[in-house]
């Protein structure tokens, strides 16, 4: 036994170094790569993908899982640690998910979202939904096809969901988005109902694209995050990727007239940086060194960005840094007038534009529409509608148009049906984990307002980073926090930071 | 047969694909890959360099190589068109000095020149020969055995040479330097005993990086080097690195007090560049599209750096950009006596410092210890002194210390014997190629002079970019010449430029 999960070990080596390859090709042509070398880049990162596929799916790996009598139905063999009991847990899964789909499907996938995402973007210029209906429909019934592969029990969507959350199921998720909307929902209409104004124009002054980059670095080596073994660089979309246990990169973008764009922009991908530089050196170059599940990355991001990036404290600290920066734009703007405008809550029609507490509506409201869609449900034709009356009831407006409706994310496009719910999960984890780093870290407001972030480090690398993927989203959870995943602890946070803003 | 070298050609298109990736690795490493990162991606590139081993060495090539009835003393297929013939010539070469050698001996000398490199920056910073005495000793002990597997007729340095200068020879060589000796040693006497004075002093004044930049980017604009294609950034040593047919990437350097360093690395670059640039695209993709040896290569870097970079011509165009630059360093010079110190002539130390009339004695020095090293002929402990009495009959003068005489190069530490004759090849074949270019195109002074090098870069394109491999360096000197490498042509450039400077 033992040596056969030696050799399992050995080939999950070089498919991770492939996968830090292919990191590199995706990091360049996001970054430096000249815009003539498009066509060859793909077909690089093709020959890559397929030599990891090849690998991943290898009668010899077949061999390996069958010899360790590791199936669908048993994916555990006793006697063994608990890193390794995991090791062997993830590698079937990614062996199940890619031996499952055939070559054609995964191919036909590729080129059809590959001519939907231009399709997307044409259609959401012009808003005009009918330019990508039909492509949406092939994706659809593409995205179909793999869940059925994929297989599942209860729910079609299930599969797709664990594509991007393992383990997760559409059951439990919409149970915890229930109380989530509600919640949601009820505090919106008392803070739209307060009457309270923040005044937030003054981000839309002019703050020097050089300035900005100099507070995102100060930021980020304040946070932690070791340049040693990362960079900051320029990219259309910011982005986190690792190349490497000993090389994570962030990616970022600013606006000269809009201030927050840019910095918490930094702050979240340095958020993702942490975790990943973060993993036990004893994980490093397995599959285990890894965010164990993109809802658990997220709350990495978002507890920097939102829980310490945008409370009272931080900028207490960090304030008199961005007004020295900027001392035109800032010069009438005190402190508190600062944090207010920084977390003004308003329903809007843009996801990545939305505050806290209207946030995980966006969410709640695609990943309804998705499961409707792919049940089928809800028709194509049907979809800007549906999109519209969701909207109406959950956030209380209608867009104007589908390029500020149902066409506003790139998702779909892509074939990524499943992933949203991973951005509200995180949310909720970041909330559930904050407030037991605050029990157990009581000085943790006083660190923050003395630009001390250590301390937070060192709790989220013990608790959450260190571990990779050797438990998954919910054992994690469970271990932090005593308790699986809570939708409360976020909701109960809101009520406290916004009551006291909102006055109610 | 067709079938084939089909087949061959589609094994060749991977191994294409996996060095350009290797390429990414390697480029990435030199120009923004953090520091922490140098193990994991020295693992990384390792696995990429096994993989591409394993392909090029694999049963199916062997196969099929011996199906065409393809062997050591026959590479020739006929009814084949001549890019096919000599694709096959080069698979095969290529299949050949790969297959020869013993894994156990590849992985040895890796492991004695990684650590030889580092004794010998030790003992170059201390100016001290028997820190890395003995680990040249071994190296060369590596090399003859590296010969040995390779295999030769006449010179153990045949097959050391051919691995950078493909199908040169040793007494072609010797041959050829002992003229351009003979030449070089009575131009530089009569330089010395003309008396005239050029000065060079300005040259070391105060040139901002950053406006050096500027006219770096502005001259390979006016080469004709494509950034939709390529890029320029910094490196600790300039380099010019081929990611793709569509993807050539420069490197440079700047001393904010010697403007010649940086320019001149541009344009240099830039000619390498533009070579891999040129290639016709019917060869993209496959190993004929690549530089057909390091001596043609290298003419085509000092075609540009020196040919037309250190001309007059090219100052009278260039010199008010780079007066407008640098106002203060330049103003009490006019564009004459700028030429005339860009192109001072005066024998020195350092190979890499020196002017175009001692450049090739550098060089010849090199290739006669090398040869008395790799033969037996002289022992290491007697190097220095050999070194030394060489540079007093050559250039005239004796380095102080090894680190300006016998250890200025990494070269040797690396493995790297047979490298340097190459450099001089490149200068050799610049001046046969550039005579041939001014007959056939008679205004290129007139075009220079005006900035226009398009025709220019069009005749190099046809005559010798285009062809990628397709001839072998001997090949292509005598359709683009009319004869093979004949030194005089460099010699008759020099005498007539350095003629006019000097006043003899």
């Amino acid at each position: 036994m033992a040596g056969n999960i030696e050799r399992l070990k050995e080939l999950d080596s070089e498919i991770q170094r492939l996968s830090h390859i292919a990191a590199l090709l995706s990091w360049d042509q996001e970054t430096y790569m000249p815009e003539g070398a498009v066509e060859e880049r793909s077909e690089q990162k093709a020959l890559l993908e397929g030599m990891i596929h090849e690998r991943v799916t290898s009668l010899e790996m077949a061999d390996i899982f069958s010899k360790l009598g590791i199936s669908d139905s048993n994916a555990a063999v006793s006697g063994l640690t608990a890193t390794d009991q995991a090791f062997l847990r993830e590698a079937y899964r990614r062996y199940r998910l890619q031996s499952k789909l055939p070559t054609e499907l995964v191919r036909k996938i590729a080129k059809e979202t590959s001519l939907a995402v231009a399709k997307w973007a044409e259609a959401r210029e012009k808003a005009d939904f009918t330019i990508f209906s039909g492509n949406l429909e092939t994706i659809l019934t593409l995205v179909r096809e793999k869940a059925d592969a994929l297989g599942y029990e209860e729910h079609i969507y299930d599969p797709l969901l664990d594509e991007f959350e393992p383990w997760m199921k559409t059951k439990e998720l919409r149970e915890v988005f229930q109380s989530v909307q509600k919640g949601l929902t009820a505090l919106l209409s008392r803070i739209t109902a307060s009457g309270t104004k923040v005044e937030s124009d003054f981000l839309k002054r002019e703050y020097p694209v050089d300035k900005q980059r100099q507070l995102s670095l100060s930021v980020l080596k304040n946070m932690g995050y070791d340049f040693k073994f990362g960079r900051l660089d320029l990219s259309a979309h910011p982005f986190t990727i690792t190349l490497g246990s000993t090389d994570v990169r962030l990616t970022n973008r600013y606006d000269p007239n809009f201030f927050p764009k840019g910095l918490f922009g930094t702050i979240h991908e340095g958020g993702h940086g942490l975790y990943e530089l973060g993993i036990a050196p004893e994980l490093h170059g397995s599959l285990l060194a890894d965010g164990t599940s993109m809802g658990i990355h997220e709350s990495q991001s978002r507890l920097w960005e939102n829980f310490i990036g945008r409370s009272r404290a931080f900028w207490r600290w960090f304030y008199p840094q961005a007004k020295e920066l900027f001392p035109a734009a800032l010069a009438d703007i005190d402190v508190a007038t600062f944090y207010r405008g920084i977390n003004r809550v308003e329903p809007s029609f843009i996801r990545v534009e939305a505050d806290e507490v209207t946030y995980n509506l966006h969410i709640i409201l695609r990943f309804n529409l998705e499961r409707a869609l792919v049940s089928g449900d809800l028709q194509v034709k049907d979809l800007p509608e549906a999109w519209n009356q969701e909207s109406r009831e959950l956030l209380g407006i209608t867009p104007p148009d589908v390029s500020l409706g149902v066409l506003q994310d790139i998702h779909w496009s892509m074939g990524g049906i499943g992933y949203f719910p991973t951005y509200a999960l995180g949310n909720l984890y970041a909330a559930q984990f904050f407030r037991i780093l605050k029990q157990e870290l009581p000085l943790v407001e006083a660190q923050v307002e003395g630009g001390n972030f250590s301390a937070i480090l060192a709790w989220l690398r013990e608790k959450i980073h260190s571990s990779g993927r050797v438990y998954t989203a919910g054992e994690l959870c469970t271990r932090v926090t005593g308790e699986s995943l809570n939708p409360e602890y976020y909701l109960q946070y809101l009520e406290e930071k916004y009551g006291a803003i909102y006055g109610i």
